[in-house]
């Protein structure tokens, strides 16, 4: 039996258990304490306060560097040639990511039916048989405490009703877009209307990058000629120059959006605002379809802080669709899989806490790809 | 341009903007305000109660299966139809997931000289040649700021010199342990001697697990039959029948550690205590060295919460080692990798945040090998 977590009174005890066995210890337990304490005056004690892992991320940084630093010369030269050995290591594993990223290709190409599938059913172009679910539902006895509750029954009677005589799945992206925090952030009261003629977002992956591609039934937003849109994300499958030690598989390095042709006045990502001689005047405003003309700084990593955070989040949702959204969009709609952006939030219906959630975890995704690379 | 981020005062602005709007627009902005509200009207607007990205994880569940309960039969059979193109979709992951399983692996082998080339500088066999680096030092001004201060000053006085004779590099794999917090909260004081005799840490796998190698110099504390301890994780390449939706390639479901042979009174598990009669009673106590006897219930479904915690803790570690600290040792020892599981702690020499740390977060595997799906 063994506990991970250090609980400062076990260990109190325990050192009070030492005393008492000094005293009456018989002497192989007593050569057993000789061999620690020899231990501690030959290289220090890691007491609390030097214990690198107890300190915060920078700290612990500061103090590895110093500790380096502070190397006698000969022992500093055997760790430079194992930052070596680390490099070579590097440059083989490009090779094993890039093999990766082929294989989640293939791997999409092979779904691409079921992806046609789930399409038709959304436009409602075909009707699936009925049929009975081969998997066991979940059941979460804190979801059925929650939804027993009478805040609970007051915000489900605010939930729009949909008709018997539906089309297809009414709303299925909108409402995946609403349902995952990332999304839902750059969604407008405005685009709604929009985004309820979504029928499908698909990947094409090419061998330096990666595009995404939004299809919307016709509308009265779009012209017809701009009915697919589209967001390319460019890779990097190589590691930064600057950064190599921190790769991780091929990196967003940045992303271009497409030009959108709007039908007359229907332009969502601007308002005409002004009263007196300055009517009509149109300025920018937010929405979600400014998604497609993300900025293109010449150098990133001399761009401002605010671009360096707009194109941070943008990667993040760029790769949150890859490889969450897209191929598990249902699941998003059903709640069957939730991001967990808001797992801090308290539960005003709850008071359990949610740290043992089951939940898939899709705000997180693989350090290669965190925008915080890019802010250094 | 667009902001990802909501932001209150700019919508209520916005909300003005359209009043003044309506005053004095033309035809063709009605036209487009008037889709809005028609929209808003259909389907019911999402205010903030109902957008469920806004909600916690749990109470978006609880919404989203209430949703789905209240949808029109011939909808629900739709999404039903949907869900068992998922299960078919993750079938061919598993597929997919395996395939990365054998590219790790493939992987791994090719680096094996790289890691016997480490381990003959750690152990002092081989002495390399004097080296530069190839790659430019990270330099971070809030490191930098850090180490100016007198509080690290202090810190560093403390830091144990190493000789300049000495050999290999003394304590790499126990400084790695003292740096990552995961490895750190399962090393006691005590067990520090023995782990400075740790050389090597090594990975087999096998199609259906994989093995971690510690292996050890001659010591006082292990028979000469005992250095080399194995852990052995084995590995679920099939989704959960329970939670197929979860699957994100291969799980731990369970380990096994080995037989430990101590020379005579040197068992680190083990404590010797008690006074008058009692005196030599052996009581297990902390230490490392109980990650080699895990515990190994029948059924962990069924296990008592605490067995799951620390298995759930074992599995993390296992991970953790597997694809971080194994691969990339040298990082850990230097600080240029640190895992950010203190991510959240003040820096008491630094009132400025971390969050735009370059750190990779090694505390966050792949929602795959999280506990949180025993817990359940």
């Amino acid at each position: 039996m063994y506990t991970i977590e250090r609980d400062p009174e076990l260990e109190q005890q325990q050192d009070k258990g030492s005393e008492t066995l000094e005293e009456g210890a018989s002497s192989a337990t007593m050569r057993h304490d000789e061999k620690s304490s020899e231990s501690l005056e030959r290289c220090g004690s890691f007491d609390s306060m030097l214990c690198p892992a107890d300190m915060s991320a920078r700290s612990r940084k500061a103090y590895l560097q110093h500790m380096m630093d502070e190397l006698p010369r000969p022992v500093h030269n055997r760790i430079l040639a194992m930052k070596h050995s680390q490099m070579e290591q590097i440059k083989i594993s490009e090779q094993f990511y890039r093999e990766v990223y082929e294989l989640e290709k293939r791997f999409y190409l092979q779904c691409a039916e079921l992806f046609d599938s789930r399409r038709d059913i959304v436009d409602g172009s075909v009707e699936p048989e009925p049929m009975e679910p081969s998997w066991s539902e979940q059941h979460d006895d804190l979801v059925a405490e929650l939804q027993a509750s009478k805040e609970f029954h007051q915000l489900t009677e605010l939930m729009p009703k949909m008709p018997a005589n539906a089309v297809g799945v009414p709303r299925f992206w909108l409402s995946i877009f609403r349902n995952v925090s990332l999304l839902s952030d750059m969604v407008q009261h405005h685009d709604e209307p929009l985004l309820e003629c979504l029928m499908d977002v698909r990947i094409s992956y090419e061998p330096e990058s990666y595009t995404l591609k939004f299809l919307f039934r016709p509308n009265s937003y779009l012209d017809d000629c701009s009915l697919m849109l589209t967001k390319k994300y460019l890779l990097r499958h190589q590691a930064d120059q600057e950064y190599p030690f921190m790769f991780e598989g091929p990196e967003i390095v940045s992303c271009e959006g497409c030009h959108i042709h709007w039908r007359d006045d229907s332009n969502l990502t601007m308002q005409t605002v002004g009263s007196g001689y300055r009517v009509g005047n149109a300025i920018p405003r937010e929405s979600f379809f400014n998604f497609f003309s993300p900025p293109q700084p010449q150098d990133l990593s001399l761009a401002d802080e605010k671009t360096k955070m707009l194109l941070g989040n943008d990667f993040e949702v760029g790769f949150l669709l890859r490889t969450q959204i897209v191929p598990k969009a249902v699941l998003f709609y059903t709640g069957d899989l939730v991001d967990s952006t808001n797992e801090g939030l308290s539960d005003s219906d709850s008071s359990e806490t949610s740290d043992t959630d089951a939940d898939t975890d899709t705000t997180a995704p693989a350090p290669t790809h965190t925008p915080e690379q890019l802010s250094d």
